[in-house]
């Protein structure tokens, strides 16, 4: 507390970011990280735009990457705004389109940024409870009241919801906003990128951090009628007008014209993520279906905190919430085959498998 | 308008940057880029950072900048904030400190992202004139009043002011935060962090995309107590985890450590903007003394748009402001040795000379 903050500063509860230390040998599977590097092309591309010219400010309107979206999606480029990551996208998305005085509605249990947003802009939000299977269900969001924001899959469940189930939420709630935070659709979902031609009051938000492989870039975007996408850029350019560095635009928009490297890597995760499941469920854990690149498990007679503590002690980091309902699961990333492997055998070892 | 905006979007004005156009034979001196590129040393730390290790999350406090900064200046580490270039500083700073229910102080002329931030956050504002030299004139400063923001040296007109003016005015108002933006400041002046370390009321902001020549790669920080740092560091946290990316990080600290190249490109700017100086008087020109990297002059004869314009149409860019006092000069950043030229050449074209 300081005399020197405002208001706002005091009530402020940041969102905690997994765990990144810097131990070698680590087998870390806590932060939903790519275990398998990004495209070599963007790599070579990223190494080309380290030169003399990152003297220059870069493009304000990242146009070559928001370009690379625009084409992948089959969207016209003044449907896409770019960002710092989708943390910084979301957190312009708040700020411009679900600040309208009305309580924002929201998962019980999905990204815990979004309260710390809501804290930061003063925005109320309604928790809507997952059901007994820890799913969304959409028919529990009211019409007629606040804009409605959730995870798709969800995190840190992986819950996934189809395109038809967005499609019905969307007609029934015409005059509020829907935004759809696809971090994890590519492990397995369906995007709802095609019903923002649609529909005006749907706003998708992705990110380069997954599916891409690029998390350390810092690269994210949201896709959206062009009056959505006018709010953002509006708070956008009131805030920092170069958000994104000359190495990353570049670097992302090479990742999106390497759709090879993509279907590869994220079919060799979708592989190991089934092995994974088959693995945890031998061995006494209850895991939720999952489309992302990571599995939420519960053991039946281990403790979570417990388990996850004597995974750290082993150097397997996984991520562990202590938060109502869902104290008992581990989230796990999804890791290389060998990762994957060692998780099991510290697993085994805890166990005394 | 849309609909689905936040009350607040349809009121923004956003700040407009210097114009980036994508013409090879351009003079660009419009945007006080640095004419010599980043450190050699900075830019084979970068290559070498652009590998698989992108698909992992950055450091989201960026340690190893942070502690380069702290070391170049002399403080601790929990003195120092960073982010995606000053822009973004800067916006974090209006957020967390400068929003007090009290009107900011701030010149009438100066970096013209100040009211955007104001609009954005909803923060009332005083402009205090510059007086008849167009320098800020401290005395003019309210205590038991709003908090404080200037650019020193300021922008557009270059005026500087020393450490002992800056001291006096902390002094005199040790209940407000008074803010110092030194994007400039390493081109002659004298900069007020070591203040810091004795006023708690003070925050100093610099930037890499000037004398460190990074504009294109989006890094800014501040300095100040660790209370304020502190406040500054909630927001960010409840804003983006991650601003700075593995490459920028890794980058910047490199920069920070070229001591020598910073020392002989920013000596070069100098002697080149002493040589503009004289070139400009010569051509009738009135230019205000300056301490940046660029020069504030208007012809005693000739309109400043219809100079500009003349410039641009030789393919020459420098910055215009079609705004009340200043509407006759013309910013000019200081280029190499060669730029400075082409604009002399290209002015003597339009001056008949």
């Amino acid at each position: 507390m300081s005399q020197f903050w405002s208001p706002i500063v005091s009530q402020l509860k940041p969102y905690i970011p997994g765990e990144q230390p810097r131990i070698d040998q680590l087998v870390k599977l806590n932060t939903n990280e790519n275990p398998y590097g990004p495209s070599p092309n963007a790599i070579a591309v990223m190494r080309d735009m380290v030169n003399d010219n990152l003297r220059l400010y870069p493009d304000p309107h990242s146009s070559a990457f928001a370009q690379a979206v625009a084409k992948r999606h089959g969207v016209a480029l003044d449907h896409v705004f770019v960002g710092n990551g989708s943390d910084e996208v979301l957190a312009h998305v708040f700020m411009a389109l679900l600040n309208t005085g009305k309580p924002l509605q929201m998962p019980d249990i999905t990204y815990s940024f979004y309260p710390s947003y809501c804290l930061l802009y003063g925005i109320r939000h309604d928790a809507i409870p997952l059901n007994a299977r820890y799913e969304i269900d959409l028919n529990d969001y009211r019409a007629d009241a606040g804009p409605i924001i959730f995870a798709n899959p969800n995190a840190p469940t992986g819950h996934l919801l189809g395109p038809e189930a967005i499609e019905k939420l969307v007609k029934r709630v015409p005059n509020q906003l829907v935004v759809v935070d696809e971090a994890y659709i590519d492990f397995g979902g369906k995007s709802a990128v095609p019903l923002t031609k649609q529909y005006r009051n749907l706003l998708v938000v992705q990110t380069l951090s997954k599916s891409r492989s690029l998390a350390g870039l810092r690269v994210g975007y949201a896709i959206g009628h062009p009056e959505l996408i006018e709010g953002l850029e509006r708070v956008k350019n009131s805030f920092n007008s170069y958000p994104l560095g000359r190495v990353a635009q570049a670097g992302a928009a090479a990742a999106f014209e390497d759709d090879n490297w993509f279907r590869t890597t994220r079919e060799k995760i979708m592989n190991s993520r089934h092995d994974l499941i088959q693995a945890l469920e031998k061995r006494g854990f209850e895991v939720l279906p999952s489309y992302a690149n990571f599995v939420f498990a519960r053991h039946t007679s281990r403790d979570g905190a417990e388990l996850a503590q004597a995974l750290r002690e082993r150097a397997v980091l996984v991520r562990h919430f202590k938060l109502p309902r869902i104290e008992q699961f581990l989230r796990i990333s999804i890791g290389t085959e060998a990762q994957c492997a060692a998780f099991v055998k510290a697993l085994d070892a805890i166990l005394g498998r």
